[in-house]
């Protein structure tokens, strides 16, 4: 009997399997500019704070801006929901680990209120923010006029998984191409994790696609759905897509790896990887005066059928700028993003993102020895 | 010296090593079709509860007919040992840790009586269910007039390793050709993990091949034999033969995964891998009316002289319906297992069983990372 | 510039990393046959008691044999160095863990006597025991006359790593070729793990060899000295050297995988691998009435300056007659090892070691997923 | 659609993964030769203390240089700060934890004397000792005149990684050519990891050059920024470089890989994997007389606005010479590195370190089985 043909798997990488090569010249971090794009608006730092309800709310928005970077303003949340949304997000806060999913549930249950998500943007703006707020594929029709309306600079269509052509009984659901001629501002979709995925949705005209699908093997993606693939193979396959993507068009579509950051490593990595920039969720809703009260959640977790994932405490570790760009005390990485950056990319020798897109990215294993042996050399580097 | 040729192994995988990639077009999930095959026999959902006696008695197996799936009586149990097997099950539920192994060898040294296999059968018919009954090769013979005649609709005969050419001392021993001649219902057969092993299963006229040896590291099959393919590779290669045999014979014969599943996203994975529907036990073992009172255990395990396996207090987590279809306020992917393989399969593009048996699986490390930080990035998908 | 020649690295195996494939064709366990030889001595059962001070001493000797197996008395241990060896077990056992090493290194250092060798081996001989008795390469010369007149039956020359040309200051170093040659009685070496070093081996004309070098991640060898190969590689390799040497002389020199086991799954993959019969030791000194009183230790502990090692506490767990053959009441493999291996070689169609060297052995990954849900699924097999 | 070029990445290798392969023959432990040089100085023993405070001062360098290695002292920490550096030391020693990065950002915020550069160097000689001295790259133009004059013998420029080519906004920027013709004694630099990386450093003119970023999972290298090679990958490819550049050139340069040890089995495998000799730090902050008072931490601990790793108290556990040659009562292989590594070198046949560079090194799982039958079979080795 001749061999039958067996189905033959690819294997994919996490930010755990692997490690960043310093490079054969080095250059001081100070001199490294980190700055990218999203359409025609150019950003200082690549940091971008996730569209969640315990990190992005208005006066974090407006901070986030002044300093370089983006927050997302979830549409979809307490904020558009809540005259008074601090109130109920402190009641989450403060709920017992065994009615918060159900109590999310109801808050959630809350109708949207169009003159909210009016309001919102106008105090980004009045704050002097960059204003970027996200809804969800099946929500967008019904929003779109007040969002633009109401000045936003970025319109952010966001679900679990978001694909170029979406199957539904109802005959007029959202086409990305037509949306993007619609808006005046850059449109950013995803998440995708694909190559073809990702590449299809840069053809409808979007100015940026977010990459990230149950990144983590803990994840509840994966865990509940079976899906995901892990970030930095995600971030690759969808970065060789803006570049194919580039050549056969001419348009540069960033990509941002959203989601499964715990460290700078990590940031680093996924740049490195090719993305443009990063979102990070719970990192941000650690810093003093997050919205979350140092309480974080997805918005996957109050769905009605299917909750995944559930509210963290993870505490306040520090203010919004000592994350960014320190100084800090704390040595394992969860502050000073961007001064870790720079470092790394000094170490690699890239001048500019683009060039860090470059730099060689090995297989490294990361089984964890326990233990007082292990420990100790760490300081030996 | 030249080289010696050295041996080479293939790599396997299982459940935890292998993630599903969203497609490249998404569908809304209540337009998925999950329903399968077993001969003639059509079920709406593709999800058997396994022959175990915390699992399936008649009350269990009238409750899945029910709701679209199937529930098989093992015949070999306390159920038709017992007039009142309730009260042994109580029994082995309240026995000391110490002392449950002693005791299950006991009462499962009881005789099995056929006029309790007749009663057994007839009580699921009466109820209205599909009654799928289980014995084991060596006893098939004995009691498959009985089975027959008392109205059985689909018979399964299983054992840790079934193949279609069995060598032993006695000469009459059970051949799966005259076995499926013989019968006027489906025949499932199992369990086998490998390519020719299941396609020398299917050429017997078998209608469906339950597919699972050892799947995890931690089986007992792995550890006291040290036998066993992880689930993932074990359903590739028998889908392959399904495949094949389907092209040989224009005979479409179901596989069917049986064992290892934890969570909603193992149910996912294994029909992506190209099961047409899997088998669970100790999942349902935790329905609200199965049973084993919150008590679950495999039949290797009363083994006289080679016992396998413990007595799980696995506890009772929710209604059959919850676990099948939702609403659940759980969230780690142990309830609602239809409704995320309807999730999953949306998000993949794949309007019915077929369709998603084409979906990418990649390999995606599970390297698990404890702590805090990790745990916060759950909600960030 | 060229790509520099990076050096490649082969991978290697280990028990817990790969699992047997059943067969396409079953064969009841009873007709199943696991004898094997020795030179011309043969064995029932292939699983040899290791010549330790707390396995083996000439009670443990006689018992193994009558029950179809072997088991190596240690001639550089207690036993040769004391009139009364129970008693230093004895107080081994009970010293406190912070003493154990110096006293070790103690009660080795007592000399060993010639005629408490010739005593000890007549009275396993007495007894009605195959005699096997170990000495290291460097005592060989010197023991080797004692041994043989008092009437041996088996000479097995053992070290950590045994090859066969040593270079040493010494001119008069032991030469297999030569020993051989001197002695009626068939010798075994070890240890050995390439393909190379156990072919050079077996081309001296030895009887059987050894394989087993730091078989673990965590073994000392491993640790201390950075040296080992995992034993399903070892094994496939020596067996592959075992072969082309039975090819090229038409001698069969049996090999016997050495070290590492833990449970019946282990034993039953090393013989897939290509093993002739394997050699346990801490399983053994768990046998009621072996010699160490429930504790277990290396002969490379005692090291005078670079002890390896420690002493463990097994405690006893059954009779020596459950430990090979059952019954048993444990669960996770630890007793009736040639059960285990019967019933494996029946799931893989195997009628004797010969064929049973021919199944199919995969790569399937051991990560261990802890906690409760995986457990449950342990009885679904 | 083509198939889009996925990136491809390549594995590494660190200690834990791999294992070396006794060789064909054996050779007594004590004929083995375990020198190397750097430059035209030649040790007896491969072991170099780390320029770090809690391992290296003046005592500790010359008892090491009577020993037969070499221990380099760090002319940036708190030796040359303080004209009584112990009595900084034992400040850090006793901090609190709360406190203690804090505490050092403060200590080494003083500045450097000249002076005491030339009066540590001077204490060396005058000792007896070989005196190697550690500056960064940054600091190297302006003390390396003090350092020549006072006599010492080799200079260290290290940093965490360092190239041929820095890029910086200064244009007096330290070139290697020049030092190199500058200064007359030897120069060693790094750190590096790749092929390309070192042997640009060697075209330069140096005498040797360091292995090692961020060689293990848990370094703060790969956690705060994400670069590192693992240490078994980086050494081979530097000492492929080591090969070429030799081959090009006829000079032979050491590599010595710094970093990341735990135990004699990872500095046999560094060496088998192609090191000239390695360097060592918390290992040798253990030895009694060790500076620190038994506590360990990195240069890079101190950073004013990125701190990097933490003070490990290691303990006081044995004297320098135990460390280095034994005897020992220790099993688990952190003393008596010279001892196992003549051992290694023995058990592969290799008279000297060239030849064990020749030695096999195999891909060895090291997946950490927890619990009680796993430790029961060290012994049995």
């Amino acid at each position: 009997m001749a061999k039958p043909a067996f189905r033959e798997l690819r294997h994919t990488y996490g930010f755990d399997e692997v490690a960043i090569v310093p490079g054969d010249m080095t250059i001081n971090p100070d001199q490294t500019d980190v700055s990218y794009s999203i359409g025609n608006i150019k950003f200082d730092i690549p940091i971008i704070a996730s569209a969640m309800d315990g990190v992005t709310d208005t006066a974090f928005a407006i901070r986030m801006s002044k300093l370089g970077g983006l927050a997302v303003l979830n549409l979809e949340g307490v904020q558009t929901r809540y005259d008074n949304p601090s109130e109920i997000l402190s009641q989450i806060a403060k709920a017992p680990e065994t009615e918060v999913t159900a109590l999310m549930q109801k808050v959630y249950a809350e109708p949207i209120r169009d003159e909210l998500i009016a309001e919102r943007i106008k105090q980004i703006k009045a704050g002097g923010g960059v204003c970027a707020v996200s809804v969800a594929p099946a929500n967008t029709k019904k929003y779109v006029k007040t969002i633009v309306d109401a000045g936003a600079d970025i319109l952010v269509v966001a679900s679990t998984v978001t694909s170029a052509h979406h199957i539904s009984k109802s005959t007029h659901g959202l086409v990305f191409e037509e949306l993007v001629k619609q808006v005046p501002i850059p449109v950013v979709v995803g998440n995708c994790v694909s190559y073809s995925a990702c590449i299809a949705l840069m053809r409808t005209g979007v100015a940026a696609v977010l990459v990230g699908v149950g990144p983590g093997a803990a994840c509840t993606s994966r865990e509940v759905l079976g899906i995901g693939v892990p970030q930095i193979t995600a971030t690759m396959d969808c970065a060789q897509a803006r570049d194919d993507y580039f050549n056969e068009s001419g348009r540069y579509v960033s990509i941002i790896t959203d989601g499964g950051f715990r460290k700078g490593g990590d940031v680093c990595k996924a740049i490195a990887a090719g993305a443009d920039a990063v979102m990070l969720g719970s990192i941000f809703a650690q810093a003093e005066g997050a919205p979350g009260y140092g309480c974080h959640w997805g918005m996957a977790n109050p769905h009605a059928s299917l909750p995944r994932g559930t509210r963290i405490k993870v505490g306040i570790t520090g203010t919004l700028e000592q994350i960014l760009f320190g100084p800090t005390s704390l040595t394992h990485g969860s502050q000073n993003f961007v001064g870790a950056l720079q470092n790394c990319m000094g170490v690699c020798g890239a001048a500019n993102i683009a060039e860090f897109h470059k730099t060689e990215i090995v297989i490294a294993p990361s089984i964890v020895t326990e233990g007082k042996f292990y420990q100790m050399t760490i300081p030996t580097i």
